[in-house]
């Protein structure tokens, strides 16, 4: 990658983050850096917190080598999952450990400028108060709810964030806080963020979140599966049959139009409940009440009808349902699982693991977290900030 | 790999392949091999024809070094793409090249001794026309109308393959020519083939086979996607919209109860026409019958939904539609692109191709290929064939 270089501080923190090399004798055998240099590179690291020492490697011909060990928790990762109505701010360490976070409400539609403007100012105070040096900051990781231009930290064609669309999202962030910043779709945050924790020796997981709109994202042998034009996930306006709820997207039948929090919150305001959120739905169906029930019941039938298909081609090994609705999980999976089980053949479904996400609203904040930590700490990566850190 | 050994004849083959390394002397620096050792290595597949002398390097210190090259035209690759109905053996060269080949009809369902036992006398007998070292051949390549244990070498719980489910198809093989041999789903095949021919730098395509059934194959940054218990593809009992088809699964309205083969050819003979497959349903195109191309444009349209869920949810760059129906193409396409364009955001297809399959009946062939050619001479790879013909 442009910029990378061979023996960076980040390419010299991956090896002993791998386990690749312990020592500053092994470091120099395979980096082929001068006495010189690496004595300097190491005592950076050191001095930085990045390195600790960790014990005396055995008697060998030679003088003792220290062993030398990566402190994962001292670079600072900030991270933003923003959703449409609301988001969730972090400070956490690089083995993806909170320190410090937040909810804030916000509307996504406000737009960049105003969105991102309170994202920084409410991530420098958050940082602010975990006492962590600016300085140790080595990335930011965003998860917004629409298509992405990974490459470039870009929003593409976002239907439910006007005056998104092109701009620098990453950069605004990365110059805000001197270090690098990453954005991604929100539903593919989740996915990864459950996958890494929850389900890190599966082949592929399939993540569904339900919210404001419905979004999904799939994870193959650990990676993110990304699309040719960043729209992948995009099931929200698959076409759910014989329904005639027309769709904020001008068309006729979206699984969104039926099966989104937005939906079943008309449908239930239809009915005389007040209901404007998914969060509301949820609480009416926490409250017991049985038309709600029946909605969120019908939604996870439409749902599970999609993700027949999408089963049937991909044959995932674990489907995770999350967003807001997962606190309402047991009614809502029950009709996901039912479609599923009628619309699939047995070979797709029968070993198929339906689960409500396990890390709940913390799905994205954790998936942001790992994409960083994986793209800073990684040979391929950049690694900027920690160059800029060290100097 | 069990068995793979660091610096076995496919190994310094495929270091060969790759252009790693160019003569004698960069092979010893790259394996550490002894230079008795590897001279007697070089010398075997010299005599082999696997290796071929090709000029001098220039003149630096020490004698001269000979370029030697992999040629790919030496080992020889056996594949056998079996449809539902029908099947076509090949002898190619590990560059692909077909030597001989030959169309055989035979119905899958005799099973597996009936058919595999034919595989096997054609095969060689094709072989043997083309004058080849049965010590030629390094590996077989079978594609199969079927979910795949690809690791295993077997067939899967397959539909309408009674008989053959856990049978060991790639040990049979394997041991009918002493090489190894592998089982793919032959969507999976025909995409890999598709993909390597004639979209070898596209990032992701999806490849659709509609013949007597329909399956699917989604190749994604140069590989195939595997699902978690082989049945991945199997579209064909997705749910149509309004169609009240009764399927060979014993469900209602599966795609491929009103769209595949057999199900286009059932709604030709209900009007008097002369069709029992997918062929005979082309040619009826093909001649002007106006009541057959009404009905390949509507089996296309319902592909077309199905897909719209598939591609809003990958996202694909290239989506291919192959097998039998790929010779009335024109008339299913329009199908398939109408209700492709109505049923998914523009985001997800405006630079979506959609094209006929350009290998045609060749695409299982040339997957087979690719498949045998990229396992046999890979540094993961097997190469037990190798070293046999190499002792």
């Amino acid at each position: 990658m442009a910029g990378h270089s061979a023996n960076s501080a980040g390419r010299l923190l991956q090896l002993f983050r791998s386990g690749d090399v312990r020592t500053r004798r092994e470091l120099q055998l395979v980096t082929g850096l001068s006495r010189s240099t690496l004595t300097s590179r190491v005592d950076d690291l050191l001095a930085g917190g990045y390195l600790v020492e960790d014990g005396q490697a055995g008697w060998g011909p030679g003088r003792p080598s220290t062993y030398l060990r990566f402190d994962d928790r001292t670079p600072t990762i900030l991270t933003a999952d923003l959703g449409a109505t609301h988001g969730r701010l972090a400070v956490c360490d690089a083995a993806g450990n909170v320190l410090a976070e937040q909810r804030i409400e916000s509307l996504i539609a406000h737009g960049p400028s105003k969105v991102l403007g309170r994202v920084r100012r409410q991530l420098a105070r958050l940082l602010k108060a975990t006492g962590r040096d600016p300085a140790s900051v080595c990335g930011v990781g965003v998860g917004v709810p629409g298509p992405v231009a990974f490459d470039a930290g870009r929003v593409l064609r976002p239907p439910i964030m006007p005056g998104w669309e092109n701009f620098p999202v990453a950069d605004h962030l990365a110059d805000g806080f001197g270090a690098p910043a990453f954005v991604e779709n929100d539903a593919n945050l989740m996915g990864l963020g459950e996958q890494r924790a929850i389900y890190p020796d599966v082949h592929s997981v399939l993540f569904v979140k339900v919210g404001t709109g419905i979004g999904a994202g799939f994870v193959l042998d650990g990676e993110v599966v990304r699309g040719a034009d960043g729209a992948e996930g995009d099931i929200g306006h698959a076409k759910v049959p014989g329904s005639k709820d027309i769709c904020a997207c001008g068309a006729v039948g979206c699984l969104a139009a039926g099966s989104s929090g937005q939906a079943m919150a008309r449908d239930l305001r239809a009915r005389g409940r007040d209901a404007t959120t998914c969060r509301d739905v949820v609480s009416l169906v926490q409250q017991g009440d049985s038309f709600a029930v029946q909605v969120v019941l019908e939604a996870g039938r439409s749902l599970g009808g999609v993700l027949a298909t999408v089963v049937s081609m991909l044959n995932p090994a674990v489907l995770v349902i999350g967003g807001d609705i997962a606190h309402a999980h047991e009614h809502f999976l029950a009709g996901v699982r039912e479609t599923l089980a009628r619309e699939t053949q047995p070979l797709a479904s029968a070993h198929l693991v339906v689960a409500a996400s396990a890390l709940g609203d913390w799905a994205g904040t954790a998936g942001a977290a790992a994409m960083v930590r994986e793209r800073i700490f990684s040979p391929d990566s950049v690694d900027e900030a920690l160059e800029r850190v060290l100097v």
